[in-house]
């Protein structure tokens, strides 16, 4: 176990940047198409291809989920992702012709300090491809992928993940792009929100504690950013689910920005969770097991949030947003 | 101010109860018809009259809400403040007729050991009646209206509310029937899971601190229950809001379910949120008003899941449900 969501056997995640445009894409491909839902709890979702995604659209299974910065302009990176896809024969069959399915959501990062004039092309489609071709089991965290231009309130954003294991050894793993307009952490202190569930000093062990004096003060600026900031989000299970389980799959683990994110579901951010079954385990989940597993999914997901943060490295621009370690790594 | 929803102004909190029953009803009534929205973040939900509220119908204000007990039972509970409005002269016009509005939802207690032989006629409808007819500022919590019956993983659930006051003056407040399948305390801890959002010692002043050895632990038993839980949940606002507006404040507020209870959203619990708008504020809100209101409705509904654990009491059964203070009231 690697404490990343390529814990669950069957899918592999690839990430791609644009260093002069301080952006970029994360893909998450799947071994074999994966039973798929979504929940889209934030206000100003940038969203692709998601209307299959709901249970009784025909369309069940997905062949890829890729997140990307560049907000509209991102929403182009699902299609590399599906030509890379193409290209390897993969795609839901239509006689002779293949499709890949490739649900996809984009996070704001046009403010960024990245030089963004690019003109007649946007990067994301090829980011999309590379994102694709570079996917593996192994990925960094941090300011890579759809994390590399992302920012929060006052630190660095950035790409994180986690993983756990179920009572009945079902594997759960969570992937975050990290881009909100609210705080990871509580206050001015270096204490994650999401402290209660972190595994192993996965994001420096520091334990709970009391939050600092302007912890429970509202952070948002009186003159707010654009109205998008978002955090994106992939869950994945090995556990057989339909559709309508990956669904409820998806909706528990929203409450992953509720225990690592303040404000979560806001109206300036188009948060939104993925969710998809390998389906490579061999027990049938009941109820109680789906329970479960969204539990850990909700977890996994604040735990990756956490950790998007804490591993994220600052824009190489003067006046970047610093980053967490930036900020408190020399006075822990 | 009494931390009550009643803070906000332009409604009123009344309960009844059925002692024989073990379960009861608790109705807000709006002072004049208010602006609503609701979110079902739950998987088992038990509604009546909600299609109304989506924002694309045409209904835009609601008279009252209803909680009930009594699950598919408890949904003749509208019914009652329905009929207790309507004599009163309430209700939506249509020519000279007046329809009052009144969702509802209701919670699972049909298992707490109370008598539930109520042959032809269950009591909801009249307790609707008589839960509109107490209606008033101030309104008990813990084991009443709602609450009566209610019952959480392993301590005795309830009636609960709180309130708050947004930097620009806005006031929010939450209501809360907790009946939960999972716990509001972390583990075999006095501890609640909202401890971070308490104030005044609301629910007991313990504080965060560590988890007890068993709170990451999955608390829901393999011999579960029916599927069929539920925590209910009003909030509102004297932010002059619209019907989207309102959906939102709803959306942004189930993360209060994720603050304060362990599992959210799961498949077992029928977990909805109705908010309401009752305008009396002159400030329009922007989004970021909406962003803050939103954070705190959150905060107020989990401080509210606490409080109605905190305060209830145990039904007078052999082999009933203990109360949070029967298990820790003299170990603080």
């Amino acid at each position: 176990m690697n404490n990343l969501i390529t814990d669950v056997p069957g899918l592999k995640v690839g990430n791609a940047e644009d260093a002069g445009a301080a952006s970029g894409t994360t893909a998450v491909v799947f071994d074999a198409p994966a039973t798929a839902g979504f929940a889209v709890p934030g206000g100003a979702p940038a969203l692709r291809d998601t209307g299959l995604l709901a249970p009784e659209m025909t369309v069940a299974q997905v062949d890829a989920f890729v997140l990307s910065g560049g907000s509209v302009f991102g929403l182009d990176a699902p299609g590399g992702a599906i030509a890379w896809l193409h290209a390897r024969g993969r795609g839901f069959a239509v006689d002779a012709a293949r499709a890949p399915i490739v649900p996809g959501a984009a996070l704001f990062d046009l403010d960024n300090g990245g030089d963004k004039d690019w003109g007649r092309r946007p990067p994301y489609f090829d980011l999309g491809w590379a994102a694709a071709e570079n996917a593996g089991r192994d990925f960094k965290l941090g300011s890579f992928g759809a994390g590399c231009g992302a920012t929060t309130y006052d630190l660095k954003g950035g790409l994180g993940s986690a993983s756990a294991v179920s009572s009945s050894g079902l594997v759960v793993g969570a992937l975050a792009a990290v881009n909100a307009v609210g705080r990871a952490t509580r206050g001015d202190s270096p204490r994650f929100w999401a402290a209660a569930y972190e595994r192993g000093g996965e994001f420096g062990g520091l334990g709970e504690g009391a939050a600092s004096d302007d912890a429970l003060v509202f952070a948002l600026k009186r003159d707010a950013p654009a109205p998008a900031n978002t955090t994106l989000a992939v869950v994945a299970t090995d556990a057989p689910l339909d559709k309508a389980q990956a669904t409820r799959l998806a909706i528990m683990a929203t409450a992953g920005f509720a225990l690592a994110l303040r404000p979560a579901y806001s109206p300036f951010d188009g948060d939104v969770v993925f969710a998809a079954s390998t389906a490579r385990a061999s027990r049938t989940p009941d109820l109680r097991d789906l329970a479960e597993i969204g539990t850990l999914a909700a977890e996994c997901l604040a735990r990756a949030i956490a950790r998007g943060v804490y591993e994220a490295t600052p824009l190489p621009f003067d006046g970047a947003m610093r980053s967490w370690r930036g900020r408190w790594g020399s006075r822990q």
